[in-house]
């Protein structure tokens, strides 16, 4: 799945031009929904959002409060929510996954970024305004404005991350405005018992098979970085839930696609305590939590809400507090004094969790390869089925989802199966719906970006496909969105060096012809967690890349209004093998563990370097090793067939670089072989 | 010549472990210069200054100070500076161009990287302990073991970065002790009349061919440019003295190979300052300072001593000075209220002055011309006299100096001149002495980096070369590190990337077979100004790049205590003619204007691919066009022929990738061939 658009300069330089000024809007309201009307127009995709304004402007009025923040993200900055935390939802009526709303006694506005920007249009009412930006200064600016001098500005600290509540703090600084943090949630209280209930699913253990090492090998590991650590910390914090979910080798529910619960853990040098609900621990994760009690092995279970007060008090003593600040919230930040912080980007739990140890990485292997006969078996029932034209795009997202189900260990999906035909492949992120859904069809590109979640890893894979004729543009785009997966994968780097700083080999195939992508390359990925895990990837605020490391690898391409073209492939970052060596670690390289054919229809061989095809006849030799037995032991004799057809090595001596020369000796001898009268 | 080394963490990695500790030093220091002997060891090359520290020590005690610190920076954040401002120089007799020395009753400490570490042991006398790292924190822990609790710690503020002054006040808040600014420098009074006296020579004009447009043009542009940021800045502050040289089209040399002179400007919205000694302007400077007197394009000549106080009184009205963090002083800085600054990294005057026009652009590559005439003298030179055994580094150095001097407007070196052979070149900023100079030899490699000031233009180039057999390893090496050359020239790229996103294209080559090197990738520089130019570059801290920009590109490859190679050409930002257009600017790429063939010796053809070996033939193509007919109009008949010969076109079908498919035909040819009986 590609990685969180997070708004990069590009993505808006792309797409800011796409969602153009309606020429009818008679209003400075630059969008479908028309409100001069009486009864003003409300499309039927829009959710009527008057009541439950009403119900929270009164109880602005009752707090005093002039504008109040509403983010859409929850308490422990989660890039997928659970329907309790889909606050901004409710409110808006806007189902994006990004965006910030600001409601004043008189106002609604949304502020989203450009993948949204139709989808806000059809889905926000007449009460909202939408602003196609992102940019904290420009809420702030409109805050300013519309909120009367002295007025106050409030929001939950316990939804904002520290960055943020800065931002906004120093555009209002100076202002006449006060920043009010509320413990409070107005929206939640607006919402009232129509607000979905906490889950009450169960939290279990991992079986010992599925985990990298015991919980209580990991504790001890945190504990000794601790020691280690210069500034001597007495407790870590964490606040972001695949933290504690990965720290005790416990899974739940409670976010779609994501197998974590709500939890907060501080780990002192001498306790231990899990804040969640207790009573939804199975028997055997409750007895593993209590094996070493009482001592500094033991888990004291305490309420999920009880985190702030045990905090305040434990932050009272002679101690220092770990934390990462990319993703806890001000409000715990807040609770803890300045000078008892030590803040780091990423906890020394997410850091540990990033570099996988050889059980983990087995784990994954395997996973890829699972996961590569459910893609080959959609690969291939599509390549039968799609020129009958009964596929659209939601049967082939159910069709996929099924497929991975049929796998051992199977827990569905990483994540909302991206599934696009034609022009719908150029938004990168699009995913179809039930009642709108385009027909597959041999005359367009077909684009997946699909993952599983399995008992012993997670997977993320995108393929682009065409079963007819593509055009010499089609064919050429994807040949070098290819060629930069190849240059990147294959690269050879210093050990330490920053994902941003070779992140332009998947671009350069590209950038050779003025093409370019708008999102990121990659992101970690977790064993049975997040299909995006940080601190890994190309982007500016990822780690620097170690062995041990999983990130996907995903250029792409987008015309608008035409297509998109996405090659994905989650790989392993391993040690390589130099014929010199310098510095003191070795050097690393990649080894590409999704394993899953490309679209030889696609390529234009012509246009591929020979150690780039070396590179695809190698790797294709690496699938047809570890898939090929896995498809005849689960008996897929004519997914076989195909895969064999599929990874057929490629003639080296066809790579264009090598033409000219290739080309004058070829016709030479061919001249020569006519005079010998063959 | 390679960018400052700035202490990368990789340079720190490399050499780190180069300079060991002496195993026989009996105390804890861990130095060449043993002071338990009596009378203490002091080695030849040390300087005594046992009679300078007391007199400091003394004026340190009534001042209630107890530790000093002394950087080795000017007031201008220069990268090259005045005798008079070598305060750390005469402190401690090191004369390296980069360190921090603290000086306390009775200790004395100076902190330097690894450049430096063997220069700062021979140079150092039994007074002063080497500490070897330049981190602030360590610079500051140190401070807070040996300043008594309540102690005074202080530095003169208009020596210091704000970040350098930030980082003290971090790691000194929260102890006892105070870090107090005093305008006085006390090393200059502890210095008295043995001080250099400050320059007194003529700030001349640059006559109107030699400028890229007339200062009343660039301060309209600064004046528009203040007038449209959303800050609505009142006034430009101007610290850096290649800033004001630039803006008013003026030259000194106050500073070795900078032809700059001690400045401020202040430019506000209705005035021009110009802080600057006015007896030593030319009459013509003056005329064209004061023709547009009065007015808002009169320039009014203030005592270079006087910015301060006029700053200060300029700051109380109602204003916004905009100025560059990045090279401003913490003095200056700090008169400034808060909320009348606007900071950002650099200001308007650098960032115009670092996009060339189209003249500026023409001036630079007509220098480029000339220079490449001399080196290519110099290489002629060095290929008939080096044989006969009598060039050595130092004479080697004079030599091109001389070649450069000869040329049409030139203006001297742009710096010292590195003339390095065999395993000096390891030290990757190695400049010879007169005393000890290395012999050029047949049997060593041997490289330069040197460069020449010309009135329209600012020169900067490295070649490396062998005269005899070079060993496998010194050709495979310096072929990679053409690669990387060739492959960050040729890269094709989106407008607005930055630099640090693309600089790995100049190291793939190496890391391929596990190589590398520990110093940046270039460096912007000026027309006719400094050779290191602030903000382009390949750097975290540079601009994204832009047409119209000059940088150096300047890979390398250093083995200790055996050879060292780094290939350096400077190059023009320009459009590129790309087949396809994405986003709202046409992509760039780089015109290479240095015109100097590369060692065809050292070339291994096999390792380059098809692509490389064609960009290669048509830069040779350029070169002879342009510098062809330079060489015949000078009557450098045999310089001609040399060149002719240095840039034939390598055959394209040797390109090492496309051995295996040519190879293949070829040899069945050769059996055809022979049977046709030929």
């Amino acid at each position: 799945m590609s990685p969180p658009l997070w708004i990069a300069a590009w993505a808006l330089l792309l797409h800011g031009c796409a969602a153009g000024r309606a020429p009818q809007a008679p209003s400075t309201r630059n969008d479908i929904r028309d409100c001069s009307a009486d009864p003003p127009y409300l499309p039927p995709t829009a959710t009527n959002t008057t009541a439950r304004l009403a119900v929270l402007r009164g109880i602005l009025r009752t707090h005093g409060i002039h504008a109040y923040i509403v983010p859409s993200t929850d308490a422990h900055m989660s890039e997928y929510i659970s329907k309790r935390d889909a606050r901004l939802g409710w409110l808006t009526g806007f189902t994006g996954s990004a965006g910030t709303a600001v409601v004043t006694w008189d106002k609604a506005t949304l502020w989203t970024d450009s993948r949204y920007w139709t989808q806000a249009e059809r889905e926000l009412d007449c009460n909202w305004e939408l602003q196609r930006t992102t940019s904290i200064e420009s809420i702030a600016t409109w805050i300013l404005e519309v909120v009367p001098a002295e007025g106050n500005v409030s929001l939950d600290p316990f939804l904002f991350s520290i960055d943020t509540w800065n931002s906004y703090s120093r555009a209002l600084h100076g202002s006449s405005q006060t920043l009010l943090p509320l413990e409070t949630n107005l929206v939640d209280q607006a919402w009232g018992d129509q607000r979905p209930p906490p889950s009450s699913s169960e939290i279990y253990s991992l079986p010992a098979e599925f985990t990298g090492s015991s919980w209580q090998e990991k504790v001890a590991g945190i504990r000794q970085q601790m020691e280690q650590h210069v500034r001597r910390p007495t407790a870590v914090l964490l606040s972001g839930l695949e933290e504690t979910a990965w720290l005790f080798n416990l899974r739940g529910d409670d976010i779609p696609y994501n197998p974590v619960f709500y939890s907060y853990t501080l780990l002192t040098n001498t306790t231990i305590s899990l804040f969640v609900e207790e009573s939804r621990l199975s028997a055997e994760a409750r007895q593993s939590l209590r094996s070493g009690c009482p001592g500094p092995l033991c888990v004291e279970l305490k309420e999920y809400g009880q985190v702030s007060a045990h905090l305040r008090h434990y932050a009272q003593g002679n101690v220092t507090v770990w934390l990462g600040t990319e993703y806890t919230t001000y409000g715990l930040y807040a609770i803890i004094p300045q000078e008892k912080l030590l803040e780091e980007s990423y906890s020394p739990v997410m850091m540990s969790k990033a570099v996988k140890n050889t059980h983990e990485q087995e784990m994954l292997r395997a996973t890829h390869v699972r996961d590569a006969v459910a893609v080959i078996q959609f690969l291939l029932w599509l390549e039968k089925t799609v020129p009958q034209g009964q596929v659209d795009e939601f049967s082939g997202a159910q069709r996929i989802d099924a497929f991975r189900w049929a796998q051992e260990h199977s827990r569905g999906p990483s994540f909302q199966s991206i599934s696009a035909s034609g022009l719908n492949a150029a938004l990168a992120h699009y995913s179809p719906s039930n009642g709108s859904s385009r027909t597959l069809s041999a005359r367009e590109m077909y684009l997946f970006d699909t993952g599983g979640q399995y008992l012993d890893g997670t997977t993320d894979v995108t393929r682009t496909v065409h079963w007819g004729e593509p055009t010499p543009l089609q064919k050429e785009a994807y040949t070098r969105v290819l060629m930069g997966n190849i240059d990147l994968a294959r690269l050879i780097f210093p050990s330490n060096t920053a994902g941003r700083t070779v992140e332009s080999f998947a671009r350069r195939a590209l950038w050779d012809v003025g093409l370019n992508y708008g999102h990121g390359t990659g992101h970690g990925i977790g064993n049975f967690l997040s299909v995006h895990e940080w601190p890994v990837g190309f982007q500016y605020n990822n780690v620097p890349l170690e062995a041990g490391m999983f990130t996907s690898i995903e250029p792409g391409y987008y015309r608008d209004g035409e297509f998109g073209i996405r090659i994905e492939d989650i790989a392993l970052v391993v040690e390589a093998q130099t014929e010199h060596q310098s510095g003191e670690k070795p050097f690393l390289t990649f080894e590409v563990v999704s394993l899953v054919p490309y679209d030889r229809n696609l390529i234009d061989l012509g246009l591929l370097s020979p150690e780039q095809i070396r590179y695809l006849n190698s790797y294709y030799e690496r699938i047809r090793a570890h898939v090929g037995p896995e498809l005849r032991r689960q008996r897929l004799e004519e997914e076989y067939a195909w895969l064999q057809e599929s990874t057929e090595p490629f003639p080296v001596s066809s790579a264009g670089t090598a033409a000219p020369g290739t080309l004058a000796l070829a016709s030479l001898l061919s001249v020569l072989l006519s005079e010998l009268g063959a």
